[in-house]
Parts: C-alpha cells; sequence; structure tokens
C-alpha cells in the first residue's frame, strides 16, 4: 500500500509527522512489516529523534546551523540564496527516506521517538511524502 | 518475519550485532529480499563500517567525539547530562535503521562490512533492536 | 528481484546512477513498492541530491573535505593512506542503503532528486552494489 502525504512547512525547522504516518499504517491493514517514508526533495529532509522535550529539536538545529553556516563563502550554488546549498548539505547529513516497523498493526517506534520532517529552507514550502507500507510474512 | 534483540551496552562505543542479524536472516527461511534493523532509541543508533580493524571504529569515536563535544554550551537540553544532547545529535547524524540485502539465504555484506550499535551515552544501557526479513520474489 | 550493478570510479567524486537504477526497476516488472540500492564497501557511499546544477555536488564535496580533512592527525588508522579514514567516516555520515518508492512501475523521485554513488577515495575502483525490488500490494 502507498500513499502521499504532503507537508506544509513554516520556515526552517521540525515538523512532527508521527501520527500521519501512523495513520496510513493502519489504514493498510498490514500486521507486521515495515512503513517507509521517503521525501522527494532536496532541500528539506527526515529524522527519528526525541518528541518528549521540544528543546531536543531546537538543540538539533543549533548544532546544524553551526556546522553547515548559512551564506558560508565555500559554497558556489548560491543563485537560489544563502541557504540553499546549506540545505542541500543538511538534507544528505540527514536522510531522505526512513523505515520503521510495524508490529500488531502499529508503528514500531520506541517509547520516545517521533518521525519528523526537517525543513531546511527558510520559506515556505509544500513538502511532498511518498508512505510505502510493506508486509513480512 | 520479525524478531527483537536485545543489545546489552557498556558505556559509548560500538558494539558488533553481524551474527545477530545473521541468525535471524537464517532462521526466517527468506532466501533473497532485505532484512531491515531499526533501533528503537534516540540516543544510541547504527552504523555499518569495516570490521576488519578495530582502530577505524575508534577513529569514528575520536571524530564524532570532537564534532559533537560532551557539555557544549550551545545545548539547552542539558538535564540528563552532558552527554545526552550530543547523543541525539549523533544519532540523528548517523542511522536509526538499516536495510541489507539477503542473498541465497545470508546477509549480502560485501568482505569488510560490519553491523554495530553505536551507544552514544556514557552509562550502561539495554538497547532494543526489531530486526524484519522481507522476501523479494 | 535483485540485481547487482558495478560502478567504475575514477577518484573522490559522485557518479549518477538514476538511469542504472531505474533499469532495473524496468525489469522487475514490479508496479508498486520500494526499490533498495545498498553498496558493498566503507569507504564510499550513496546519496541522493539535486542533479540539475553540477555546482552542487562541488560544493557537497567542498564541504565534506573540509569537514573530514584528509590527513588528520586524529586518525591512527592510517596504513592505507591519508584519505582511507576520512573514507570511513564520509561513508558512516552519509549512507551505505537507500530506499526509493516504486510508483506507477517507475522510479518515484522528486523531480530534481537523484541517485548518486559518493566515492571517498582518490584511486580509481570498482563499487559493487545491490539493487532489491519489492512488491507492496
Amino acid at each position: 500500500m502507498q500513499a502521499t502525504l504532503e507537508v506544509a512547512t513554516d520556515g526552517r525547522g521540525s515538523y512532527e509527522i508521527t501520527s500521519r504516518v501512523s495513520d496510513v499504517v493502519a489504514r493498510s491493514g498490514v500486521d507486521r512489516g515495515l512503513v517507509n517514508i521517503f521525501i522527494q526533495h532536496t532541500s528539506a529532509s527526515l529524522f527519528i529523534s526525541e518528541n518528549a522535550d521540544p528543546v531536543v529539536r531546537k538543540d538539533l538545529e543549533a548544532f546544524m546551523s553551526r556546522t553547515v553556516p548559512d551564506g558560508d563563502p565555500l559554497f558556489r550554488h548560491t543563485a537560489e540564496g544563502p541557504d540553499d546549498m546549506p540545505a542541500h548539505v543538511r538534507s544528505v547529513l540527514t536522510d531522505c527516506n526512513l523505515s520503521v516497523p510495524v508490529m500488531s498493526g502499529r508503528l514500531g517506534l520506541g517509547t520516545w521517538q517521533g518521525i519528523f520532517v526537517w525543513e531546511h529552507r527558510h520559506a515556505r514550502h509544500c513538502r511532498r511524502l511518498v508512505v510505502t507500507v510493506q508486509e513480512a510474512k
């Protein structure tokens, strides 16, 4: 089973999609297997991290902003703005796809795990994801 | 087929799990397909690297410790200790899940590849993994 | 369905494999599912990024060369040359496997996405990939 999701982003930062992925898993009727989430973009990405304390994601953002600074003179692909090439680097350092187990018909995440889209651009975007659910007999 | 594995960790560092994953693949009876390994935590992660010279993993650890230093004043999520937020960052920079081919009933790793859990916390932990094996006709 | 691909690399840099993966998907006859690409090496890796402006990949390389410098005195695994341990680090920071949706019998990439092998060594190599296509009913 395969579904597409659109995620409206409102500037750089992370957006939780756990419940939306969970809904696709429920609709699939798959009891045991894997769900794969794929993002069809090169300046936004996916990650799994703690979803209890929101400061964790602020610190992740702070770390990434320091490691891959906007407007870095190293970059020559600058026509689309100072945050464009950093967005490509940040995407490559994180993930464009995630596979999560489906167990007893539900997302097999750990207690503190959430699934997030990481928008790396400052402008608003609509990000398209493909969610594929597969049975494992 | 799906199985859970528990990996007891004894401080920061990497722990090879190749033979345990291999055992699950053998038990599954799958001849050709994929095995997915997923870690249900946000302060430990997975990676594949050389398993011949153990210095490789020491150097990986040295690089990561320098790039994401414990106690970095950048971080505000500090209630659980100076290694907690670095553990989340290190997990996001590496992998929470891996898919490896199953070929002729066995793990399709390259000659020098091993599968490892990377414990990012200094304290002992018990880490839970979900291993899912899927056939590809 | 599973196939192996060999990619001849001619020094550090990225090599597009989108059309070769696409060919495997077409041959598989799978209409809806996932294709997984796995690289059987620890000093070359995989990534998805923009394939329109080639400067993007030059900037990715420049960023990685600065972040993980060849000959870094931090490293002790140096017997195979100053680019060997950096190649292992770069591989762990990027991906050894990717899953991409198959939609209506074709690769479900976004408009600007391409799939690349990232050769991290300076010498020529022949890199072996395993491509596995799975149906999702």
